[in-house]
C-alpha cells in the first residue's frame, strides 16, 4: 500500500461553522473537508491542520496535510473535491510532499489578520469579515500597545494552553496596526498562538484605541501572566488566518512520479 | 396632520432577499424596511425607491423617500430603525427634504458596479459580492465593447421595459472596465436602466472578454433592438447599486424646524 502525502491550502468563510476541528453532530471545516475527500477518493481520510481556527473565524491560507492512496491525478482530485465541497470552503492549492512534511509541526509561523470597520453605522456588506467599532480608534496608541507584545513572551494573560503541560511562551514576530480610511487592520505573525490569543490581544488593543486602557496597563497585563486580566475578546468574524509559513518548502516537495 | 418627507440612503447585502420590491410572503428589502419603520414610528409607512434591485443584488447607496408624521427626532429615529432592521440592511444616512424631492423621478443618474473574480479556483470569501469567471478575461476587448454602449441608445436588446408603453431608450454616461490583479470591475453610470440591463450588458461583455463574442457583434446586438439577441445574464451576486445622483441636492433639503 503506497501512500502519498498531500499538502492542501484552504480558503474558507467560517461564518456557518463551529470552527475547524471535527465535532460529532456539528458543522465544522474539518468535517466538511474530510467528507468531501472521502467521497471523491473512496478512502477514509483524516487531515492534520496547521492551526485550528475557532467558530466563525475565516482563512485564506490554512494548511492541512493528509495521506492517501493515489487514484486520480492530483489536479483532477482537487477539481473533484472542490466540486463537492460546500461553497464556503475551497482548496486553493494542493501538492505532493515528502513524509517529512507535517502541517502543524513543520510550520515556523502563522500570520493572522484582524479587520475592524470603525464607523458610526454598521455595514451589511462588511459584516461577515470585519468587526464593527462605533467609537473612534486611536491607531497610534494601539500600535504602541502592540509593540510591547512583539518578541518572546509568556502570553498566559492572553490565552489558554493548547494542551495541559504545554508552555504559554510564544514568539510574536510582527504586530502591525494600521488605518485605511474607515478600516483598522491588525496584522499578526507569531511562531504559534495560545487559544483565542489573537482575539484577546485585539480586544485589549481596541480598548487601548478607545482610550479606556493605557499602554502601561497592556504591559502590566502581559507581565501578570493571569488569564483573568485581559477581559476583552474581539468577535470571531473579524479574524482571518492569512498564511502558514514553512521553512524552505522546496525541501518537502516530492518529486514527480 | 403635518407630514415630513425623509430621504434615506440604504446599504444592503441582497443575498437573502427576493429583490427590493415588496411581495406578499417573500423576504424583500422593502418589506423589511417598511416593517422596521412601522414598528418604530407606529405609523403605516410606504417607501418610494430610486431603483428596484433584483433578487440577490446589493446596494451601498440605494435611496428611498417616505412621508411620516414626526415623533422622534431624526437621529433617534435612524438609530431605532437600524436597531430593529436585520443585520443585512442598514440606513446609512437620513435627512428631511422638501416635498419636491422624489427618490425615483428626481434622480438624474444611477451608478452600478459589477465585480468579477477572474481566477482558476472559486473564492469562498469573495463569493457573496463577486461573480466568478474561470476563463481569462481580456479587459481591453470588454472596454471596446462597452465603449459602443456609451451615449443615448435604444437598449431593447439588453433589457425589458419597466412598464408597458415606456421607452427603451436610455443614456449611458459611463461604462468603464478595469482589472486590478484578479478582480475585473465594470462601472456603469446611466440616467436609468431597463430591467436586468446591467447584468445583460455585463454577461455580453464577459462573453467578449472570453473571446467568444466580437466587439462588432456587440454593435449588431445593440442595433438589432431585439431582447433575444443578448442571451447572457451575469449572476446577481456581482452587482451593487453604488450611488443615486440628484440635481443639486441642497435644493431639496428642508430647513430645520
Amino acid at each position: 500500500l503506497l501512500l502519498q502525502r498531500l499538502r492542501l491550502t484552504l480558503e474558507y468563510d467560517g461564518t456557518a461553522y463551529h470552527g475547524f476541528q471535527r465535532q460529532a453532530g456539528r458543522m465544522t471545516i474539518q468535517g466538511a473537508l474530510e467528507a468531501a475527500l472521502a467521497r471523491v477518493t473512496r478512502q477514509p481520510i483524516q487531515v492534520v491542520v496547521a492551526g485550528r481556527t475557532d467558530a466563525g473565524v475565516h482563512a485564506l491560507g490554512q494548511v492541512v496535510h493528509l495521506d492517501w492512496e493515489p487514484g486520480l491525478d492530483l489536479p483532477e482530485l482537487l477539481r473533484a473535491v472542490n466540486a463537492v465541497l460546500p461553497r464556503d470552503i475551497v482548496i486553493r492549492r494542493g501538492e505532493g510532499v515528502s513524509e517529512a512534511f507535517h502541517a502543524r509541526y513543520s510550520a515556523v509561523s502563522r500570520a493572522y489578520r484582524y479587520r475592524i470597520l470603525n464607523t458610526a453605522v454598521r455595514s451589511p456588506m462588511a459584516r461577515r469579515f470585519a468587526a464593527h467599532e462605533v467609537r473612534p480608534l486611536e491607531v497610534a496608541a494601539m500600535q504602541a500597545g502592540g509593540d510591547l507584545l512583539v518578541g518572546c513572551h509568556d502570553f498566559a494573560s492572553f490565552g489558554g494552553k493548547m494542551w495541559s503541560g504545554g508552555t504559554t511562551r510564544r514568539t510574536m514576530f510582527q504586530l502591525q496596526v494600521r488605518r485605511e480610511r474607515e478600516q483598522v487592520t491588525l496584522d499578526f505573525r507569531a511562531n504559534a498562538y495560545l487559544s483565542r490569543m489573537v482575539r484577546a490581544i485585539t480586544g485589549t488593543l481596541m480598548s487601548v484605541g478607545r482610550g479606556e486602557t493605557s499602554v502601561e496597563e497592556v504591559k502590566s497585563i502581559l507581565e501578570a501572566g493571569d488569564r483573568s486580566r485581559a477581559k476583552w475578546l474581539a468577535p470571531p468574524e473579524g479574524l482571518c488566518l492569512m498564511e502558514v509559513e514553512y521553512p524552505d518548502s522546496q525541501l518537502f516537495v516530492r518529486s514527480k512520479g
